[in-house]
């Protein structure tokens, strides 16, 4: 039998509207009996109402809520009753173990790091994004909360990432790459050329260097790169897959016997869509905050929303910020005996 | 009519050998009726036979090859009378006007900057690749001459990518971007912002950010940044187009409906490998030295070896490295005024 474990739910964030987060909650609350959810929204985003028509909901109404366009750290010092801010208080103060909103990264990142504050010895959180590789998914990070990294940031977020995916995934002794630009480790910028001379050093399940082609190909459980590359490499595979979507689409409208096989192929088509969706994996997680945190995509739907409470639930259950304190502790303890020696 | 023009082509380079250089360089002197070609290989890479065959066609025996996995910068200094090496030398002498290979894209890189030389004022030439987008492509640079890179490397990639695309693609006053983790001037690393106001100053056509799913939507005449990102990011496009494809493969094999439907639409799928397949643009051109350098995928088959032959042709006949000296330098004038003012 599972924990019973509390997630804090923003319903401010996303643009889709309080409705899409009630019917997202709603899902997640059906899929796991154990889970119960803090409802975090100004009385107009209906957390009252949502509480009241279930009984393992429960609202917490505040007065601010922090627009996507607005700067992350000066909003969250300025707004301390928004939902993002309370929501990552509620975490803090054990009220509820993790925390998921659609909202702004930036002011989920900036309130997580501020509020739950870090886990012990680790420098910089790093946000990360599952990504839909075959036959099995990897976990790139930074994806974007740190655009300026030190070497020493790639290797902690190496064993950051392994742990999520050894608790969350299952994987046992996750292979951990660095992205660079070649194979062999003499390549790469001299930031990359540090940070592999660490990881091997630190990062027990450490590989080598993952070429950008090498992402969606399953040969690594995690891949570590700075916040600047990462989100642009994130960015530019949801692009591509987009663009081959829509040059198909094209493809299949331009004469009436590719219509009638797109029409005979549809399933096929559709199974690939919901592969290459964002919605699949519901959100990117904040590793080495102490508390669970998903940031969901500003455009979550429903099935997104479903998708990142049960993650939320599961980090928390499966104690993975324990599991990085822990790492951490004894990489820093290994590099430490390792300078004394 | 277009002028007369001289191509040395390195018959060594190429996964594929001696036999589709051959192809690839036949197809392309049928295509271009004022094209010459100087076969540049060992004896035992038919280069006098091909000569033999083609009144157009002349042969440059060497005695030496540079292998794929070389030290490039080594591999040149010692193998003065290797292909690469040769048909540099003979754009330096004047005996060609460009030239192309499929060879060691690092040697390729580290002969032609040392042995045909940067263009006055170029700081550090940068390889460029042209992306599929819809509806117009974009030229990306650099994509991995310069893992590490100064922001007025980048103002300076901006000038060149659209001397590059004016000349080669007709494209009027091309609109560069600078590509980044976000829309806003604000957003970006400590380089990424130094470059965008050196762009700013720097660069006619400059527009702005772009993010990396912005890359194949055809905002973008240009888009630069450094090696590592650039490096990453074109083959972690490469490799989601190529994943993609194979959840589509394998989508279309499931059951007989879907196969029926995929050869209902063979024409449509025929034509999106084809518009993603790298045989389409022949191959990368390397901006900023003294002559038309286009390097091939090592695994260039005889349509792309045709491609990169005629693109070497253009690039020459259109002058780019002519133009690409006239905008750095005026560059740098306007920066020196500005400077004085």
């Amino acid at each position: 039998m599972p924990d019973t474990v509390t997630i804090a739910v923003d319903f401010v964030g996303g643009d889709e509207g309080a409705a899409v987060m009630q019917r997202g909650v709603n899902q997640a609350l059906s899929a796991d009996p154990y889970l119960h959810v803090i409802a975090v929204g100004r009385a107009e985003d209906g957390v009252e109402a949502m509480a009241s028509t279930h009984e393992r909901v429960r609202a917490q109404v505040v007065t601010e809520a922090i627009a996507m366009d607005e700067h992350p750290a000066s909003a969250v010092r300025a707004k301390k009753d928004s939902s993002i801010v309370v929501g990552c208080r509620l975490v803090k103060e054990g009220s509820a173990q993790g925390f998921f909103s659609a909202g702004s990264t930036g002011a989920c990142l900036a309130a997580a790091t501020m509020v739950m504050g870090r886990v012990k010895g680790v420098k910089r959180p790093a946000l990360a994004q599952m990504l839909p590789g075959y036959p099995s998914p990897t976990l790139l990070l930074d994806v974007g909360a740190n655009a300026d990294c030190k070497p020493e940031y790639l290797a902690q977020f190496g064993i950051m990432g392994a742990a999520y995916m050894e608790r969350l995934m299952g994987v046992e002794r996750p292979r951990v790459g660095l992205l660079n630009i070649g194979e062999e480790e003499t390549k790469g910028s001299a930031a990359a050329l540090v940070a592999y001379s660490l990881m091997e050093q630190q990062v027990a399940g450490f590989v080598g260097n993952c070429e950008g082609n090498d992402l969606l190909k399953g040969s690594f459980d995690v891949v570590v790169t700075d916040g600047f590359t990462g989100n642009v490499c994130l960015k530019a595979i949801e692009g591509t897959a987009s663009t081959v979507m829509g040059y198909l689409k094209r493809g299949f409208l331009s004469s009436t016997k590719a219509k009638l096989g797109a029409l005979l192929a549809k399933g096929a088509l559709g199974s690939l869509k919901q592969t290459l969706s964002p919605s699949t994996y519901g959100g990117a997680p904040l590793l080495g905050v102490k508390g669970a945190c998903i940031v969901g995509h500003g455009s979550s739907d429903a099935e997104a929303v479903k998708n990142g409470v049960l993650v939320a639930a599961r980090t928390a259950r499966q104690g993975v910020a324990g599991l990085i304190a822990e790492e951490i502790a004894a990489a820093a303890g290994a590099s430490a005996e390792g300078e004394e020696a």
